[in-house]
């Protein structure tokens, strides 16, 4: 018998890696979303709005995991400001839908909720995260260790970094992409804006980060909060220049601000994550390649 | 023009005397409740369940109030082994509610959420709080200081210790009261059941909070926490003592534990509250004699 997965938010960036990754290691991968599409590289799929404590309780009933991995939630800022109610309800409720759920479950399996590292330190005095997104995010990491103790169930959290790769995503990457695409076809009007040329980040190939969630789920330690990401911090200015490289040429880009305004984030340390088996592999050139590549294929019309 | 203040929570046990509190002091009350009652000491009185938003949107409205004073919640911890996702619902979904109808009024009203000693400090690694109750009130105390920084409302948030006075309250104290009336009229068959004689809390009486809450709504600074109590620990065994001395003879209990189960809770600071210009001014025999007193004349039936 194959060990079940159950994804939640698999049709999104992270999801259909998440479900490739899994089958492609012999899982049986029950594959749920708000919006599911039939090409998910996985066993089962359903539809599941985890807003809906029913939903959630027939796919957790259905599915019987061993595994389940929480990807679902809104995972936009600008979204967490225009309608904050829905962000913390998507990300806290939606996860205390999924959480208490299990308890229906005779065997309990382990389960890694994944949160962000846009979360602000819940011991910060005043706490003063920068927007509904972060809160919502430091509530779900709060709630899924809390829950690990409470019910004796071994819930883990991860806090990723931010995630680059192929596939669509509505990150810094994603959208430099699309928009080279379109202006080397001729259709993009304006020079690509970006913030700030010397706000640095810490970017991680989406496929590194399934492979962390993969020894998380298999060799994390429940009620632990893993936070990763690669090893260093580039700046805005520093990603324009790979896409350069990747591209051959410049393309057009303003940037609207001198200086960052937000300050570099921490390096995580490797000790936690070297623990349990897993380090990125990915070099950012290769995961530029890839975002470009696949840009160009997705953009691809049947005519071209 | 009086000021108004909407109450939530008003039918229950410190809503009765908030909403006393602040119709003597000048205020039109606004109380809300799941369940209210005509006899509230209130100007206007209506029907809100906080876990519908459309229902808090409406009161809001129509109270435009001055000062909000949010006491709505599940404040029970058995209730909340019982029910986490409903304790979660109310405690936290229930607040958001609130603070989100807020942005809808033109002047913003100042707030305070009122949360409880209970909870456990978000700071604390690994976060283990002892019962869904305290993971609900630590993410709401979050979330009113959080939202008063991100939303630019003044929302303050109160963690008091123990309340207890006359009124219905399923506290230890009020309970307590309750089994010495029914025992005084022969109709309390069992000893009075405590977990154990020296564990000891902090209480502190109702009527002294509500003019704690009074304080914080005038002066108090938004985003912050403020968290009170008396300023003394009394062990359960000295509970029972002052409900002997109040009634003059000794009534049977037994004590199911020979040693606490929780460690003692910490002595909040006077420093904060006496900032502001609060102490509290009800002594604990005056407390228990009010409580045994209230009790004797809630049970007394017409034909007494």
């Amino acid at each position: 018998m194959k060990p079940v997965i159950l994804i939640t938010g698999a049709s999104g960036f992270t999801g259909e890696h998440a479900c490739r990754h899994f089958q492609a290691l012999g899982m049986r991968v029950f594959a749920v979303s708000r919006s599911p599409y039939a090409t998910l590289s996985a066993d089962i799929v359903r539809s599941c709005d985890v807003t809906d404590p029913r939903s959630v309780q027939q796919v957790v009933t259905a599915a019987s995991p061993d595994y389940v991995l929480h990807l679902a939630g809104m995972n936009d800022v600008r979204s967490s400001w225009k309608d904050p109610l829905a962000c913390m309800e998507v990300n806290v409720t939606g996860t205390l839908h999924l959480l208490s759920s299990l308890t229906s479950l005779d065997r309990k399996p382990r389960v890694l909720i994944v949160s962000s590292a846009l979360s602000f330190d819940p011991a910060d005095e005043p706490p003063r995260p920068s927007h509904p997104y972060a809160l919502s995010k430091t509530l779900q990491t709060l709630t899924a260790r809390a829950w690990s103790h409470m019910f004796d169930i071994p819930v883990m959290a991860a806090e990723p970094s931010n995630l680059i790769g192929p596939g669509t995503s509505t990150g810094l990457c994603g959208l430099l992409a699309d928009y080279i695409v379109r202006w080397e076809r001729g259709s993009a009007d304006d020079p690509f804006q970006v913030s700030s040329l010397t706000e640095r980040r810490n970017y991680l190939d989406v496929r590194d980060a399934v492979t962390a969630y993969e020894r998380i789920l298999l060799q994390g330690t429940p009620g632990t909060l893993y936070r990763f990401g690669s090893q260093e911090l580039r700046s805005i200015g520093e990603v324009l220049s790979s896409f350069e490289s990747a591209l051959g040429k410049p393309f057009p880009y303003t940037n609207l601000h001198a200086s960052p305004r937000d300050p570099d984030p921490s390096l995580p340390s490797p000790v936690q994550m070297a623990h349990i088996g897993w380090t990125p592999r990915i070099p950012f050139a290769r995961s530029i390649r890839d975002i470009l590549q696949d840009a160009r294929a997705r953009q691809a019309t049947p005519s071209d």
